[in-house]
């Protein structure tokens, strides 16, 4: 039921996520874009630990942050770009599992502030674990080509 | 300057650092090491960007995050390890530049819980460019084996 | 449908709300307990503004965070205590209108620490309007007596 | 040794503040203006309380965020405004004492999004003890009459 506006938002985000080296380093992938909701997925790798072997805490804020921030992307012209301003993020369990969800979704449109929540959680057999948390706080930028993208 | 007690903290930070796989992704360097402050230094990589080809916030925030945990580090005992709770990321300026350093310091020691600073600067041929600020929230966990280190 | 322990928190809550000075200062009300979530309802005075004659941002994080705390104390032993270690808050839209409500809920109990997120509206004739959101961490406090309640 | 523009900020946040509803009911002192920085005094009363008879974390995080945007005044033209977007307090140590002194300094200037750091400490006979700190973020408004002051 997708809209030429909500296909727009898609083919953009896409290729903006493919322009992201970090995504691409630790293996994201873009696995949900819907208006106000964006869903990435990451599998575990020992690349991406903390000095326990867990889940950087960094890692976790990174694809949270991308998360939200194309969450943002879908509430815009698309002329426009978004910006992050600041975010926070609480860790509630330790990033260990197989697999990991992280979903940003719009709490707060805005022509000029964005405010986007978003939620990281192990998936694997059983029901999905909440491991963190976000609160991010957006941009929108016009009339700045540079940054378009 | 350094007396028995920092090099014990100092060596366990180095090991605990050389077991984060996240940072040997990234290319992270431990720079310095005394009671109460630590710094990582991190030269620009495409690997490392968003979309603009600026440093991922999700980035800088690892590696303010790890400068942050390991200067709570100086102030633990042996036995004791430390966790993240949560922290703030404000993005000031863009992550463009040659090289990086990401300072953390303690702000409020504590048996347990610590409150440490960070701030994230380009650094090149001119003054360095504050382009991050943290603060992060960190736990003291004793009895805890498998987490030591 | 209230069971032993809901009715144990619930007076304790009471109690403990009828001492926050703050809470009575500004004419806040204990509107709703129930397990893992309060809230708390506030009416329009121009004793509690900033400057552009809305509702004072640290009066929202005030009530806010006695919400956040106050549905903490919800999941916890009747000899532990609650102590605030750090919040956030987004200020969406001005605090403007004649009656506002504020919803504390927790989204991560645990015996040590907690983390709650709350949501203040401004409630009147039409559909409550969000205006602020907070995430609060939260620390179980045990054997202290001298902080119980 | 202030200039006229100076002159200029101050006065305008003396009449600011003096509109600040919040900051009258709790009997707070503008007690220091300076670019860049703001100090506000604070004496204890039972009336700004939590549970435990401590300082309100609320009322703590209403100064320093009225500190950090009279601190952001200090950075803008005359005919601007300043919103307070966002802000994270840490709750260091009780609120106890009997005068509290709140500090708010610009980290980062901007023509759109200023960073303001606060600082919230226990002033009496001995050292000032740190109680709080506080990271905000604050836009510049331009052309919104209705809130200028």
């Amino acid at each position: 039921m997708l809209d030429k506006g909500n296909n727009d938002f898609r083919e953009r985000i896409e290729t903006s996520f493919a322009h992201q080296g970090a995504m691409a380093l630790i293996g994201a992938e873009l696995t949900r874009i819907q208006k106000g909701t964006v869903e990435i997925e990451l599998s575990y790798d020992q690349k991406l630990t903390q000095q326990h072997g867990f889940l950087h805490a960094g890692i976790i804020a990174a694809v949270l942050d991308s998360a939200c921030t194309y969450a943002a992307y879908t509430m815009i012209e698309p002329e426009a770009s978004i910006l992050t301003i600041e975010f926070k993020v609480n860790l509630m369990s330790p990033g260990k599992g197989d697999r990991f969800l992280f979903r940003g979704e719009i709490t707060k449109p805005g022509s000029n502030i964005i405010v986007a929540d978003g939620r990281a959680y192990s998936i694997g057999d059983g029901p999905a674990k909440l491991i963190a948390s976000m609160t991010g706080t957006k941009m929108v930028l016009r009339g700045r080509e540079e940054l378009a993208g």
